[in-house]
């Protein structure tokens, strides 16, 4: 029962915008089985308790490949704020001297930014998300129309005005006021399982505070209401610029945090989303699957 | 924003039948402010998540002493299954060789046993839980009945056959079948909240698997339902022998884990609690308020 009897595993939560999950140094590709380690330190009580389990390996194409593996243990492509904490993680444990690293994922390899003070430490981390996709068809929507535009849209016998934009998942974005009081358990699924989205939904409820602040909050398909979502945030910025609500830079408040969302429209037409990164505690986890 | 710049506090997390627990050695009173400590370490996401903080301190009258704090921040008198754990952490730190342990707790002193195999690791712990309470009035229980020893009692239109221990707080113990069926969300309250309780009340729904094995969930007052309650498990054992369903040993299965409970009836009259403990991880962790 003790620790010697048992596999120890090196490792560092991290939190961006609430999202949380157990960093794992895997360079050497020494660690067996990543998805039933996720399963097992992502539980609360039994493990460490997080989101997920994010993995840095060596690419051949990038400066690290990121693996990262969902609570229950599927893999998932990509995750805005993992990205941006698996960076400061390589910064920190000295694995790089860059403050501007490639990172190969399931999605591609994306570029991720370290903002540093003058004492070298990370103050926020900025990863460029690419473009958003506002083609129904490719979101996916099974509509006739070409975009979802401040469109109507019925729901459970309500009529919404919805704006739809993937960010490589797809997004509803849906403007109202008192986003607090909204009962998102009861609507979100609506949204959801709703029949004109062969891959679900992830829906989001905004508050427009300026034209360069927002507050929001997200129901993410499979896992409800969550206390960030890095493409949540990007495809509300993408929707209140479309909609003229905000300007192209604005500031997305969520439950677990706050992101700056730019979407440089006019030159490269990607989405940069950057926010702070931590490091919540260090720790050396002893398996009980050894 | 990286740890250098913040207070690094080490820790131990812990779990005994489903409890866990960050474990912190302050035994040079080092620690200035444990209550907020654990606030910001319970915290899911943001901290480490846990139950609440166990404290090691020194003591003049036991070998060590307990102070235990909620994720609320609030200070508990005991806990059986923390401090089980929280004497596995002063054998496994090497801050005591003795297996057999005193420590002193705002409930008293208590004894703590560990139990070791053959290459000293520990396999378990064993508390001294004390003598159980029978008399309504200390429990307490507003009723002219001196005890409820499988006591009609109506709630929400239902009646309950209901015998009530307290093991230093209130319990109410019921017999049932199907208790995995069991709305306890629901129930749970109403017996919680009943005038007749001036200090609430904790329940346990039984279901007897043999005289030598119980199964039971329990619903705690100011928590819900919990994976684990060691006094609660105590009272169920204590219980099953007054109402003649078990020995005066037995294996008492929660959510969480099971625990082994003998009442030693006929010598001390003291219950003592027997289970597993595990550290899960070491960390070190990073103040937000440094």
């Amino acid at each position: 029962m003790t620790e010697t009897s048992r596999r120890s595993i090196p490792f560092t939560k991290m939190e961006g915008a609430g999202n949380d999950y157990v960093y794992i140094n895997d360079l050497d590709g020494t660690i067996p089985n990543l998805s039933e380690l996720a399963i097992e330190m992502s539980r609360p009580h039994f493990g460490v308790g997080s989101d997920g389990l994010i993995a840095l390996q060596p690419s051949s194409e990038a400066d690290f490949k990121m693996r990262m593996f969902n609570a229950d243990g599927s893999e998932g492509r990509m995750c805005g704020n993992g990205i941006r904490c698996l960076a400061a993680f390589a910064y920190e444990n000295s694995l790089t001297d860059k403050t501007n690293l490639t990172i190969e994922t399931l999605s591609g390899v994306k570029t991720v930014q370290l903002m540093m003070n003058s004492t070298d430490n990370i103050i926020a981390a900025r990863v460029d998300m690419g473009k958003p996709i506002l083609n129904t068809q490719l979101i996916p929507i099974n509509t006739s129309a070409t975009q979802w535009l401040n469109q109507d849209f019925v729901v459970n016998d309500e009529t919404y005005q919805v704006t739809a934009v993937s960010m490589g998942n797809p997004h509803l974005v849906i403007y109202q006021e008192g986003i607090d009081e909204l009962d998102l358990p009861e609507v979100g699924p609506f949204f959801e399982n709703h029949p004109l989205f062969p891959e679900k939904m992830n829906t989001e409820f905004v508050e427009v505070i300026s034209p360069n602040e927002v507050r929001m909050r997200v129901w993410e398909r499979g896992s409800g209401e969550t206390l960030a979502c890095g493409t949540g945030a990007c495809a509300v910025a993408v929707a209140s610029v479309l909609n003229g609500l905000t300007a192209t830079k604005v500031v997305v408040h969520l439950k677990g945090g706050q992101l700056n969302i730019e979407w440089d429209r006019e030159n490269t037409g990607n989405v940069f989303m950057e926010g702070a990164v931590r490091t919540i505690f260090t720790g050396e986890y002893f398996s009980q699957n050894s």
